[in-house]
């Protein structure tokens, strides 16, 4: 280890030093942040609670369900309220309280929050039906919750959207980017989703923070719900900027709906690749005029319309 | 913790009921299910066999290599069994039989299953030299096994088809999905696929159920060989919903080619951004013609020719 | 167990025999690679030296942090440098010389990547507010570093980056791939990127190896940075097959730019959708002519321009 024995001292102060040099990462208080692993935890615990036996390691029998029920309850409750007290250091209303006035925050919040997980597992029953009902490639509801990247992006997203309406900082996004990475499907905890919500293979999918979705909505691989020029950057904190989706709408892959104002009317159908930044009006089903082919076989060039029937335009995934 | 001791009985009561509630995710049988984590630990495993010190924890040598793939098998055959066998109660055509009799098909899938191990391994060999010749930026084999999300990606649905055929519920669709996960890159296990298969990138694509691909097939990110219309849902099962690709076929990024119907024939070439729902015939170039663009200068306008070259439309990764 | 019982020899026999068959990757010596894991445990280790705080364990204090880098620093130095000593076995100029030659050349190297550290620091600095100034759903700077994305993506890829200019064979691309796997983002370790990047959602970016970016570039999901044709293949090595994008410019999703002769001129808009693949002078703001669409309600059909105002093109993420 010759050039390495010369040079570590070098090494560590070069990189030691750098932290005096005025960074801004470097002025954050490291222990008033949010644990971004025991919030991963309070996600798998969720789940289990969400979907009981999937996501446990079964070490209690059916007979003793609700005893280990009771006790994921009280793990959540405690560390979730833990979490929520450190990322209220984040919430500028409170700059100014005491520590026990924000511990006393957290708690309301946590409460608040328990409370609902049954309003959850009703949407998620919804979920799971949509689901099945609608992939000829799926055997049975188990399969949808062992393995459905869908099912797993919306059941985080519907735990960290009453989190987002609490006003908890941080905890929310930091559950949806998890489900994010895993998945491949963004969807902004901000976002209003209603019941029977399916969404197939969904790699690609973005979903901003104030989109609203109404029930039996579909949506397949690549389907962006976003808004128009985020060119005025932070100025536009807090407006409107992402679609409104009705009823029983379906959205086929790659297509993209954009901006606050678009709303898409309900029982409609959007056809694969279509660009929209305007409102459609209920039981419309648009397609894209698609692009001419052209087929050079050989070097005989012909121009080829993309669909013998117009039709197949609205229908495709 | 005043407000969460005051409601922490209150809170559990709410959660713990809920489970009386009748949601028909909580009537499964906890214990009759196959487990996620026991399948994640058989494709890693399956991985070792497969690249032989690529995924091993390196405790042994080489000179005992043998004896290592030995233990690792036998390992395999256990666990996998004992997931096939969790897994068969979700086929109806074991409704009926002894725990005997099922565990007896078990062990029958096991073997046959086993004994295929090296027939996939001879396809990943193909698999591993098509993306050696076709990435430039590839340095060596060893990089592709250690770093590709394509190979990774094939070589799960490789173990996963077979088992597929095989018969086995729910197990061959968590293993494509944890790739999924993964890599971006959503293989159904069911879809049939040639030898000499190459996936540059990869994120976004999605190969359906009832496709068949042949041999020296290309794939780039965010193609899909998709279904026309699944408004039909359920009633689709088991229909031919998906493509054909013939063999030395390359479908460059973002390409869609949708329908059971559509045959894409050997030696074609599929432009960027095509959209297909109809067949091809051998030899042929298939290029989109290109959306006009528009490039606005400090006001000054101007309608553009996306290409000089139409040729180049069929070059695009 | 009886089927298994029964073929359990056989079984192993024909798994173990394979090996004999002369697969390609059968060939390789499993001591000479590079560790997977061990790659992954230092990227780990460089993302809690590149945001302290973020990433830990959280055992130790404020107050001893320089003690806890200086830990970390050294740590980070013997086992980067195993690992690149590794990964030298597959650099062909490494073929004929000695092992204290090789040991030699890895220190160096070793010793040149950790005295750049502070350099990276700087750019992600630059990286984080641009990501703060740029995303209105950005709630502070420590939200970002937690949760996002494509931070994630530019700061393992500034990293790999370095060892990819210090010629380290597959190590910069194992990382990067991780990077991927984990964001959906893939930039490859060759590609040049300045000052204040930003990627918003990011799932499907593709940035090819010999691409340049300036400073203050955003690029939203979907886009691709990439070559025209690789039928080439392996005789494309080390050509500029990627576009430059010079400082200032956005690009917005989906869009494609092709070729490494492609220049995107500073203060450039590229809207979404987008296909190109010749230059464009600065300050130009390309948009695609939208396809039109089709409404379909009721039988009632229409055809419609997608915008009312071409404007709205140039602004889409």
């Amino acid at each position: 280890m010759g050039k390495i024995n010369d040079n570590i001292e070098n090494i560590i102060n070069i990189v030691v030093n750098d932290y005096g040099n005025g960074h801004k990462i470097d002025e954050a208080d490291i222990f008033s942040r949010p644990d971004q692993k025991a919030v991963l935890d309070i996600i798998n615990k969720l789940m289990r609670i969400g979907f009981p036996g999937y996501y446990t390691d079964r070490t209690y029998r059916i007979y003793n369900l609700k005893t280990a029920i009771a006790t994921l309850t009280e793990d959540i409750v405690y560390n979730l309220n833990k979490q929520i007290a450190l990322a209220l250091n984040f919430d500028k209303n409170y700059k100014d309280k005491t520590d026990a006035e924000r511990n006393d925050a957290a708690e309301e919040i946590t409460v608040e929050f328990m409370k609902r997980i049954p309003e959850v597992r009703a949407y998620l029953d919804t979920d799971i039906e949509a689901l099945f009902e609608g992939d000829p490639a799926a055997e049975n509801r188990e399969e949808i919750v062992i393995s459905y990247p869908g099912l797993y992006a919306i059941a985080v997203q519907r735990f960290a959207h009453i989190l987002y309406h609490l006003k908890v900082p941080m905890l929310p996004r930091i559950m949806t980017e998890h489900a994010h990475s895993k998945t491949g499907i963004d969807i902004n905890p901000g976002a209003t989703i209603g019941k029977y919500f399916f969404i197939d293979h969904g790699t690609g999918i973005v979903i901003g923070e104030t989109t609203t979705i109404g029930e039996h909505v579909k949506l397949y691989q690549g389907v962006t719900l976003g808004a128009l020029s985020t060119r005025g950057g932070r100025i536009l904190v807090d407006k409107k900027r992402h679609p409104t989706i009705e009823d029983n709408v379906t959205i086929y892959s790659n297509a993209s709906i954009l901006g606050g104002d678009t709303v898409i009317g309900h029982d409609s159908v959007i056809g694969g690749s279509v660009f929209l930044t305007k409102s459609v009006p209920a039981h419309t089903k648009v397609s894209a005029q698609s692009q001419k082919l052209h087929f050079n076989n050989d070097g005989d060039l012909e121009e080829v319309e993309p669909c013998d029937d117009a039709k197949d335009w609205y229908y495709v995934i």
